[in-house]
């Protein structure tokens, strides 16, 4: 069930005519045709970030530049598209010399690790809020997309799962009799304020992956985005979901259900055909990125079920 | 004197090593190398919309809507780019229908004149709040720039001016003694919600044009851009900036200091060589635009003089 939010995207759902967009709203960025360049095409993708709806209250100014570009570099890797250039609108009630130092700090050093160049941008006076917007290019016709998920596909997914969420839980101080160590919960805290968006590895699985996006809604809405646009269901192997040594302190049991249906991993999730399992597998060990295959694709349009057969839910995490 | 706000810009400007941008920031928008093709460069601009702050309180929802892309269409007017795409980052208190269709109506109007299709975009809840990124094309080192007056150009601007700024002072009661009919009184509320950016009359002038921006902040402000920019001087014809019949209707000696110092015009003021005049006014006399030339460009560096020499101040309309 769609929120009164998402219901706010029809009022721009114009169908303009135009050959020059083959992919539009709907995937993780729009992929646009140059008109004189047949080569390439430019992959945009743009996000706000409010405090208290996309990162809690007293979060730290370079954390906050770090999370919104992030969020954004994610959108690219999940297109398989290589980082070029960003704008940056930002909306501040003051001028606080401190906090911009800060903020712009933590931006410029993902910048500068994504080669990804700030090009422009416009400051207002008003309650905080960032918006970000990322170009990158791809070849055309090689963006990662979600609707080409088939049948028999394996399952995969990057990194580990719920640390963000987790690491939410534990500030907002509901997480139920928590028995977890000073360096677990700030390995927890780390992971929601400093998610590590998968470019690089993107680049690497990009040859050998049919659909793909990034887990920013939490793994079963996100994954059900796939099964929705590809038309097919998945099985999931729920003991195979990667879970960090800091969320197993807590036990696998309590740990489990965030890193189904926590949000802001952005770690991506991609399915490939099983004859490209071993060259992926190949590719990936040679890096120092972690995938893990979690289950397979199915004919059974938009049902996830786990091991055992029985139905799961894949209404996930809402910001809203 | 920038303001507290302008020396934000300082926290961001980097300095990021990349070929791929040939104009950054400082310009009304950015100039930047597509990787695999030299005939065309991107133009990519974008701009914040605050209730209170760039519009008015109580601002019809489509006006809204049609300034908030206005803006950013006159700023790749100003660089005589084609238009090709934007984004919307929406945020808004409530998912109003009434308000979302008529904001949609609105910016859609204008996208379909001005063949700009929207490919994407974000929608939070929070204070109403408007980021549009515009994206448009020219050829390779044609973009036009404020950095290229030369002295003895003569400078041009398009349409009539202040005519925003007069309807914004009968909106906020601050017109003294206005003598103004009621419809010289909705010819300047209109040219204040619903300004037309000058995107048309930029390809005509493009060939003939050596320094262009928009006029946002008001002509003597923005004049002042180009002469900073170029590192020239201006005299110009007071009794030549264009007023329209509305505005003069207060008498024009009330009148002109709108036209002078007051935002939200968005008309072009470009120069050009003496000798390219006979071809511009060739070319624009086949249009429906109307152009008046108000002065020439002099070597006296960032000096803006009247008829009779006197030194007349740069400084304009500040949003803050």
């Amino acid at each position: 069930m769609p929120s009164e939010f998402e219901l706010i995207q029809d009022y721009f759902n114009w169908q303009q005519a135009s050959h020059s967009v083959p992919i539009g709203v709907g995937d993780d960025a729009a992929v646009l045709n140059l008109p004189k360049s047949q080569k390439q095409q430019l992959v945009v993708s743009v996000d706000t970030f409010i405090e208290g709806v996309h990162f809690p209250e007293n979060t730290p100014a370079d954390a906050i530049g770090h999370k919104a570009l992030a969020v954004n570099l994610s959108d690219l890797a999940a297109m398989g598209a290589e980082p070029a250039w960003f704008t940056l609108a930002l909306t501040l009630p003051e001028a606080n010399p401190t906090w911009l130092h800060h903020f712009s700090k933590g931006l410029k050093k993902l910048a500068d690790q994504h080669k990804i160049t700030l090009i422009g941008g416009d400051t207002t006076r008003g309650t905080l809020s960032i918006t970000i917007q990322v170009m990158g290019f791809i070849d055309t016709g090689k963006a990662l997309l979600r609707c080409n998920a088939k049948p028999k596909d394996k399952i995969y997914v990057s990194g580990t799962l719920g640390d963000a969420a987790i690491g939410l839980a534990l500030l907002q101080e509901r997480l139920e009799s928590p028995h977890i160590s000073p360096q677990a919960n700030q390995f927890c805290q780390d992971a929601l304020n400093y998610p590590q968006p998968q470019n690089l590895l993107s680049k690497i699985i990009k040859p050998y992956t049919n659909a793909c996006l990034d887990i920013s809604d939490g793994l079963l809405q996100d994954l059900g985005h796939i099964l929705k646009a590809s038309t097919v269901g998945a099985r999931l192997e729920l003991d195979k979901i990667p879970l960090s040594d800091s969320a197993l302190e807590n036990g696998r049991k309590k740990a489990l259900p965030y890193a189904l249906t926590g949000g802001d991993d952005y770690q991506l999730l991609f399915t490939i055909a099983e004859k490209n399992e071993p060259l992926l597998l190949y590719a990936v060990a040679k890096t120092n990125d972690k995938i893990s295959c979690i289950g397979e694709i199915n004919s059974q349009t938009g049902n996830v079920t786990d091991d055992f057969g029985n139905l799961i839910s894949t209404k996930g995490y809402q910001h809203f």
